[in-house]
């Protein structure tokens, strides 16, 4: 890290944003400005500015942190990733504009990006554990995902330009943190970072940490994040990732982004809308409406998946005539099984892990909530045995509704 | 390319090497210098510097030229490869220094290496052609197999230095290269650096081209080389790169050198084995003789790969005691069935191809040619259809034994 960096509060906030020029067109120089920390992930500082005179006009300066948020200043982490958020940003907006913030400026020393306020848009994760739907939301994120996944790849670049594009996008940190905390400690007993809900069961955790095929597929969808450099991934596609409004959608905060297999991305989506699944009893008592939203909530988790794969399908047909039907095919269900194995490895981690998730820690009731945890436990280690044999989406959905434990009833 | 780079030839290079001083130990500067040049491959010079007054004493100067010598200035290719090999075998001397040349120098500007003349060892390839016997071969290739891809991969680097690594070897135009006269070209009927033997019966080279199951494999592994950096490869390794005396073997040439396929490499072996196998009662009529010399060289395949999982296996044990039974495993047949699919692929491109090789070639009649390389796609096809049920080395060996078509008997 640079002499030059210094850690923004919400005075020095401003005094940046004054100085912007390329928002002065938004927020002009003398403009009385008002400022708000709204950061609640777990790396960055999050500053709205907001004009004094109108509140219809803000932007967001975000800068990263020289360490993780989440545990202190004790977990040191480079701030090298805002460059690569700025770098992933510029990219993706140049794929599907509508579909990512804009971004104003990116300040390399003091790793901080101004970027479009989406204060309108809630955290997905949020409409999410109060039931709401957006009917737009899978289209959307259907094609964020075939844009940014397919137009990056070998598939698509030029060879030696996507090569260039692996060094460009080397991520060291931020893999490292993912190999850990998704991959690596959660199935250990002894991991200082874990934590979870006592009222889970400990022989339950205990038997997925020494479940013998759990253990072999994790370590192969963990040597395939750290091996495959597919195509140039969110990596960090969760649905606290992504901003809604009732008819749009968002994709924030691509500072994980490298390349990475494809299915990482899918997954994040889908074992995030699963964990939605579980965790919607804990959050609304009435059977027949929470049943009613569990539904919802896995036909979009079909709908992301079929309109992705059709999409993506599109593009490479549209670029690449000759591409082989029985490659394209067999690419396309590899592609599901590797999504649905890291969705697994998603779910399990926001139980067992370091970081959780506010759709189980919302669940006042804590054995409620221990009901909803073990349910993403059960779903996840059968995604991860079953995986292989899974031939269709269709089958995917019959896996989880399976798993009918815990539904809170 | 720099300004300053000229093409070395015979005279040029013994000034060179007058004047290189790492080598004045072993030729000192004022010794009468003999030189010849002997480079038969197709991208280089290669010239072997002689004392004249003591034969014993000798260096070769291998000097990369800015085109594909086997086409042409018309094929312009960068030198910057030589840089990779000169890395690449500094690597390869601290994993296994008993199996590559020693480097004495290298020199940027002029994209050459001073490295040690292996003066009594021969082009594998021609030692298999002739019949002969190595029964240290398999032992010492599978421990370059083993040292070089396990100590570079994430089995056994830490994260992060694995990652800069895949940026040092980064190598682009070789790779493409690769991609295009291996995965692509051999199955286009037009492509037109292709060549192959006229007496080849055209429906079956048709069929070949045509097959979908085919292609959706090829089109697999071509995926495969250009996205899983899994180890530093050698990235070429047939049996021209590897040069042999009765009891010792070295791996010479790594500019193919990047993060790639583990199988990559161990297919080259295996497959290069099989070709011989093919060719070999091309060149030795004595239908008792070629029968046993083609039993040599299965077992030697079989070995190979044996002692290379063996050898493998205790290097991961040894560095990671907790590495899951069941993961390492799987890793090994899946590692088994990768070998297989680019073992296929090589053998096919060298008979469909732009780059041929001598055991084929040097069989004068050119139907009984036809005759191994109709064998050879024979025996290509069969892998490429079914490695994904292969289970072990002796199913590998009973497949490639069925296939008798072609003997020549």
């Amino acid at each position: 890290m640079n002499d030059s960096y210094y850690a923004l509060d919400e005075r020095t906030a401003i005094e940046y944003a004054r100085a912007c020029a390329p928002i002065h067109a938004l927020l002009p120089p003398g403009e009385p400005l008002l400022c708000e920390e709204i950061g609640d992930g777990n790396l960055n500082l999050i500053f709205r500015i907001v004009s004094a005179r109108d509140r219809a006009r803000s932007v967001i300066i975000k800068q990263a942190l020289p360490y993780v948020r989440l545990v202190g200043e004790s977990w040191p982490l480079s701030p090298e990733r805002a460059r690569i958020e700025s770098d992933a940003l510029t990219l993706q907006a140049q794929l599907c504009p509508d579909l990512v913030p804009q971004l104003y400026h990116y300040e390399p020393t003091l790793y901080l990006t101004v970027m479009q306020d989406l204060r309108d848009a809630l955290i997905m994760r949020k409409g999410l554990i109060e039931g709401q739907r957006y009917p737009n939301f899978a289209e959307q994120i259907a094609e964020f995902l075939a844009q940014t996944l397919f137009k990056t790849s070998d598939l698509f670049l030029d060879s030696a330009a996507k090569k260039q594009a692996v060094i460009r996008f080397t991520n060291p940190e931020l893999c490292k943190l993912t190999e850990d905390v998704i991959f690596t400690e959660p199935y250990l007993a002894d991991a200082p970072n874990n934590r979870h809900n006592p009222l889970i069961d400990p022989a339950r955790i205990a038997a997925l940490r020494a479940n013998a095929d759990v253990l072999r597929e994790v370590r192969w969808l963990k040597w395939a994040f750290m091996t495959r450099a597919e195509a140039l991934i969110h990596g960090d596609l969760h649905t606290g990732s992504i901003m809604v409004t009732p008819e749009h959608a968002w994709v924030i905060d691509p500072e994980f982004a490298f390349y990475g297999p494809i299915g990482f991305d899918i997954g994040a989506v889908l074992g995030n809308l699963v964990i939605a699944y579980a965790a919607q009893p804990g959050h609304n008592p009435d059977q027949q409406q929470h049943a009613a939203y569990q539904d919802y909530l896995l036909q979009t988790l079909a709908e992301v998946w079929q309109r992705f794969a059709t999409r993506f399908d599109a593009l490479w047909c549209a670029h690449d005539p000759a591409a082989p039907t029985a490659f394209r095919q067999s690419f396309m269900l590899a592609l599901l099984r590797d999504s649905i194995g890291f969705a697994a490895c998603k779910m399990i981690r926001r139980v067992l892990g370091v970081a959780h998730v506010i759709d189980l820690e919302q669940i006042a009731d804590p054995a409620q909530r221990a009901r909803a945890e073990t349910w993403v436990l059960i779903i996840a280690e059968r995604l991860l045995l079953e995986r292989a044999s899974i031939a269709d989406i269709a089958a995917l959905l019959a896996t989880i509704r399976e798993c009918n434990v815990g539904d809170g009833r």
